[in-house]
């Protein structure tokens, strides 16, 4: 009898979920009275409590990173390719922990779930959480897996920003923090393909101001083409030219509306899947705490005063390709980060692949990974 | 009594309309039985009728490209910029003809004209025209003004295309072709931003499969995103974090899908003021012919090939922070047309607004333009 998984996989994960009563008060004013965080875990944590790692999804991530929920399924969590035993965020030496954010629509409560206090879901009552919110509700459940301190904070994207704010945040609480594919802030072209993905959603009837869930029906349309956008913004150019280039479908032009390149086949594939699987609520709100993200703005603007009071180690990938956000955005964190003399090891990995790199098997940004990951592992 | 206009302005100008009663045979192997062209002339066409000049649209122009239509128009043509008295476009030298283009929105037959066959707007059943059909549609309108051969086709974007298939289907009847952010063709991401529209358009259920004429309404959800989103791609990065940066409306976050920066009510502006004054149906053939345009594809795709018997001299220029159509696109033309050994000048024009600075009054860009006009212009 051969082995279901690869020997490098993690294997059959189950998703667990904590209750929360206490209540959370978040950086809009609101508060959430109590709520749920659904996390995977993988590995063992050690007797010191040292190898703990925390992994932060992107906008449309979950805690599903590594691993399989069922033999059957086709695909393995949204960060398999550095997950695993063996594999870069290793996980016969480190204790991975990975959590659905606050507002998800994956476990974690969000605007799909049912409000106690009204029978409802919560829909557009639910409040718009940021990344410090975030970051709080994790620390939270650091607490309660007995987590004093990280050994890394781990994320890429919106991902890579929680673990810039858990430096920020948290300084006690944190030894590394890995930012890979982000920004230290939205560009006004970030904000605005944010908006458009938002107007798309907002505008389609089917959105019923948020209470989509009690009309039984969903936004469909609107989630289609903040995907489709998404995605454009994901890719690069020349990757999207590698992949479809100017292709047909049918080999001719048809003078017609259907499907005729091959990346509109690409694009309305991508759509119909995620429609089918996410929701336009939380879409919203992930694409919110993206805009909302700007640490230095609590410093007059001053990034490196924002982290004055930072004390972990940083690794900071970028890729060259990546035109949302690009190299240039890590270099203002390394930067900012060197005014404060903090230990940085920073990479700028030469890739074709556009934002979406950080998913992906690329050889050099695995070896640097790799490296840094293996020194935290030396020192636990 | 002062003048109403400023010296160097065309002043009050006067569309004119001509019908055309000669089927046109169009590269999707449909036949326009016949149609209408509304046009504008600026200046006098000379003695010899070696003066004349073709201005080209992009995909929301139209045919008022200089000067007023009324004394209280609070907005000049929309290359006013270049064309008039002493400008870079001269009037006092040229004889300046622009039309709308078939299937437009602004005079010229397209979906919300009326089919004399069917006592109905043509909706969907207009057909889908290419840069090539409309190239066809130019030189009958050419016929009409007794113009033998164009002094020069200029265009910006896709009117720069036209610039290119007039010197590639009509040798002989243009001497000079003008070329700005331009491209050869479209790349897949190009047609991706355009596949996100049409989807945009195409999902509203005001959409009413492109009959919305007679449904008494209009895809207005549809065109606005639409606009939002190819408004994005029109101005650079830089040029957005310089006009509005993180700029906050009300000087704060609210918390809320209201507007809170100031990109999100400048695209929503910008999208209310297009949808108001565009009609969706020609949005979506607009990004056909611009999606289709491929030269280089009836040569096997080798672009020297396409261009082997054109005889017309050529101006390109290129803007270095257009991401739309960036300075390699019009790169490639210039390499094309060196390959035959045509004589070209092409200018990259440093600049920082993105691919809208072909409507701009950029120094360098004017001066360069200037330059080329003044030496047609001693050769009339």
């Amino acid at each position: 009898m051969t082995a279901p998984f690869a020997n490098d996989s993690v294997g059959l994960v189950q998703p667990r979920t904590t209750h929360f009563d206490e209540a959370l008060l978040l950086r809009s004013g609101e508060t959430l009275a109590s709520y749920d965080i659904v996390y995977e875990t993988y590995g063992q944590l050690n007797a010191s409590r040292s190898n703990a790692v925390l992994i932060c999804h992107a906008l449309s991530g979950n805690h599903h990173a590594a691993g399989y929920h069922r033999p059957t399924d086709k695909k393995p969590g949204w960060w398999d390719n550095l997950i695993g035993p063996g594999k870069v965020i290793d996980s016969e030496r480190f204790y991975i922990v990975s959590c659905n954010n606050l507002g998800g629509c994956h476990g974690s409560t969000g605007p799909a779930t049912v409000d106690a206090r009204t029978g409802r879901p919560y829909g557009p009552q639910f409040p718009i959480v940021t990344v410090a919110d975030w970051v709080q509700s994790q620390a939270r459940l650091a607490d309660v897996l007995g987590i004093d301190q990280w050994a890394a904070v781990i994320g890429g994207s919106l991902g890579g920003m929680q673990a810039m704010q858990w430096a920020i945040d948290f300084p006690a609480r944190i030894r590394n923090a890995i930012l890979i594919a982000a920004a230290p802030k939205l560009t006004a072209q970030n904000i605005a393909f944010n908006e458009v993905a938002r107007q798309a959603i907002r505008s389609d009837p089917d959105f019923h101001e948020g209470r989509y869930y009690e009309a039984q029906t969903e936004p469909w349309r609107g989630l289609r083409l903040a995907r489709m956008l998404g995605h454009i913004t994901y890719l690069s150019d020349d990757l999207m030219s590698e992949k479809f280039g100017r292709d047909l479908r049918e080999g001719r032009i048809n003078f017609d509306y259907g499907v005729e390149f091959q990346v509109e086949s690409y694009l309305r594939y991508q759509a119909d899947s995620f429609a089918g699987s996410f929701d336009a609520n939380t879409y919203l709100l992930m694409t919110k705490a993206l805009d909302y993200f700007d640490p230095a703005a609590d410093a007059g603007g001053d990034l490196s005063a924002a982290l004055r009071d930072v004390s972990a180690e940083f690794l900071v990938i970028s890729f060259t390709s990546d035109w949302r956000f690009a190299p240039y955005r890590s270099r203002e964190i390394v930067r900012a980060l060197h005014d404060n003399d903090l230990n940085v090891s920073y990479a700028e990995v030469e890739s074709h692949q556009g934002h979406d790199a950080f998913l992906l098997k690329i050889p050099q940004y695995l070896d640097v990974f790799q490296a840094y990951m293996g020194r935290i592992a030396s020192r636990l």
